[in-house]
């Protein structure tokens, strides 16, 4: 029969010392990978200012600032995969819900977790920098609607690459390698989408520069298009990838320990 | 004894859900990597548009372009790996089916799938960026047979790379790592092809953005080196490298999982 | 009941065959770490002496010294990962001691061999590049106080992934790639610190080069730093993710095999 | 007792199928990685030929030209470890001879692989990229004894990080990633070494585009350096690292799998 279950969530779930082990690993390596990412573009400015006139998109900007991301979400999601399952994004934690991988209130406090990391890591670079976060927007000649279609192909990519080596029940040895696929492919869609619109994928690592910085142009696709994107992937490889009776040796749901 | 064997398919193959689940894997992983690879293109396009005169090759361009394609293949192959073996591109499929791992109209299948991919990931293009695939073609100086060899020595790599890490019967931990040396190989490859013929290797990579953008020039030695380099290496491999003989503990054909 | 113990050292440990090739170990990989990353920024200087004026602080410079601190220490790490641990910093040393993770006595040892791996890195450096050492200083128009906290939260960020991927009792697959993670959120921080401070997160990494090159400008801010982010990253990681009563099937100590 | 043999090869091993299977991936590996490392340098020469008078040591040709390498390098590495132990590297058989992995007879076998496999690859650069071979030679203002002892201290890395991860019969899982951790110690060093000497750290690389491009300037360094550093490798980590008598879960030789 199919092992599949949506839950909202057992009784003790929101006090039980598993799920805020989880919110706290959550919490931490959204901070990680934020600081990095988000540092990066400031590392970027800092070397630049007064220099040059227009260097926001040049191949060097987009290859450090995609290598930032991805391997520092690498590092983010290894160290909190066997804790919390390694989301460190809204986007993959709404493909977890929708695929019933997650229950409702851990969604809440992961979303909770990852969007306070985000905000934390921006006030720790407005603290170390000295300089005000900048965040995302869409570029010069290039429409909003256009860029949220590209956060939505992105992140269906990214939160795909999650399912196909992290919750895939027959995924084998691609656990292993699970979080160098996900940072990577940040990285390589970073070197896509950097020139048009930076390349989000992750409402989180959006809202804490905004906030933190307070520019709010175009943030509203940063939210639409990934979490559409997520969702997405999550029920098209819940529903068509995996056969819907699963196999004996089947492992337990991955994307969200709660027995840690 | 042997247990090769050649397999034109089992009777109810075409229709059965497997074969479904695999062709809608390796569709949706083509459509991962070629959407980074075409899309890094671009996206380097996007920003020197009008500002210098010939930026097409240089080290930069390379650089981020080979970045975008082995990451996004990686991630691609990763994700597939346990659905479809991981193709991702016809010459891989080619070489699978010359050395006896995969049935003719699994190949079939795998190749459609492929090429819809590539033709889906450069229509997503045209609408997010609102820019015309560029494609390959060969460099100003560059003869067409001497492109046509390179691509040979480059998908042969490429090829022996895929049944070294992730087809070999004896590859042992090897398997965890192959979707990264595949990508890599990929990255490593383009690092010297992409100055001469753009570092192709694979027949959809470059059907894609020719049909969507309609650029047609040297189209041709894009399918017959991958190709002929693809179905050597796989020939190579399967009898010069693996004993006839193969040992007790040999794996289940790992290159088109067909029990999914 | 907690497994977790603070030791002093066992009576025999300082002369047992076993420390000492945990301490030479640490020696060696922390040569070929330094040498790799403080060679890379002589490399650098190599190419641009008297050429252009003001090269300190380009992107190229940063991906390039990023890289191969990166790349390097992963290396590094991997292959001293199950004879010492592969701490090859004093700040991991001294997280995997406020956690309990490794005795005085071992730590102390390791403690001699990274800085004695530095040194010796740097004097071959200078014999083979014949260029003084440059280390690290506070870049111009960045204080002393907020590159520390910066140093802080990077070197946090790397203990981090040390006591997530390589030592949590529950690790899994992760332990694999533990030295890829390691090396890796290196590579990303420094293209944050770098043109702030130059990203040492390592007191071994900063010191080899102040000596041999002799420069001591805002030395204080890479060993304070570093040494509160780790000791903070294996306090909270060891008391807050970590359960209290670790399960049945926890494996040995992995910061420190004591029985190579 | 010790485990440790030298072995001087066996009656019927120079005519064996394990010899020539092995013999043959040691070729087929060389091709692979000598044809992407000196590709992309001939590559990188092609985009700026007339048009700028010094690019041979910028950070974007380093950057280039060591990803090349070190990506090129895992996959030959991942795709003939578990045929021939995945030397691709003369000064790493000799490692392996000195601390008593391989015989003598295979030892000769692989160099002649090697050798082969590194000419195989100049002359298809030859006939593909239509330019002569470059090769390595010290760079100006940088004696040729420092460069050997740079050589020296790079292999040393290099084979020690082999030692480390693919020899060691308690490397447990740090088998699986040696090929990266190899491959990837060599374009950091190649990031330093690049703009001194280069940054060969293995004589076939260099002989093969020396013999096609005919360029023998301070050839020999390339061969002793490489030599001196990868024999002294074998022998401290063989000697020192690992205990004397080895625990008895001890796993089969694995620098020169025997029985493929």
């Amino acid at each position: 029969m199919p092992t599949r279950r949506y839950v909202v969530g057992r009784a003790d779930e929101a006090t039980h010392p598993d799920s805020m082990r989880a919110a706290l690993a959550e919490f931490l390596a959204t901070i990680i990978f934020v600081f990095a990412g988000e540092g990066s573009v400031l590392a970027f400015d800092k070397m630049y200012k007064g220099r040059t006139t227009d260097t926001s998109t040049t191949p060097a900007r987009v290859v450090m600032v995609a290598l930032a991301h991805g391997l520092a979400l690498f590092a983010a999601v290894a160290s909190s995969m066997n804790v919390s399952g390694g989301h460190v994004n809204p986007a993959v934690t709404f493909g977890a819900l929708l695929g019933g991988r997650i229950s409702v209130i851990r969604a809440l406090y992961y979303w909770l977790a990852q969007l306070l990391g985000a905000i934390a890591a921006c006030l720790l670079l407005r603290l170390t920098a000295g300089m005000r976060p900048t965040g995302f927007m869409v570029a010069y000649g290039t429409g909003e609607l256009r860029c949220m279609i590209l956060e939505i192909v992105m992140t269906f990519g990214l939160v795909y690459t999650v399912y196909g080596t992290a919750v895939d029940p027959k995924r084998g040895s691609m656990g292993t390698i699970a979080p160098l696929a996900i940072g990577l492919i940040v990285a390589a869609n970073i070197l896509v989408g950097g020139p048009f619109d930076g390349g989000a994928m992750n409402p989180a690592r959006a809202f804490g520069p905004a906030l933190v910085g307070w520019r709010w142009n175009n943030h509203w696709i940063y939210w639409v298009g990934p979490l559409i994107g997520g969702g997405l992937a999550g029920l098209v490889y819940e529903y068509m990838i995996i056969p819907a009776v699963e196999p004996a040796h089947q492992t337990h749901q991955p994307l969200a320990p709660e027995d840690y």
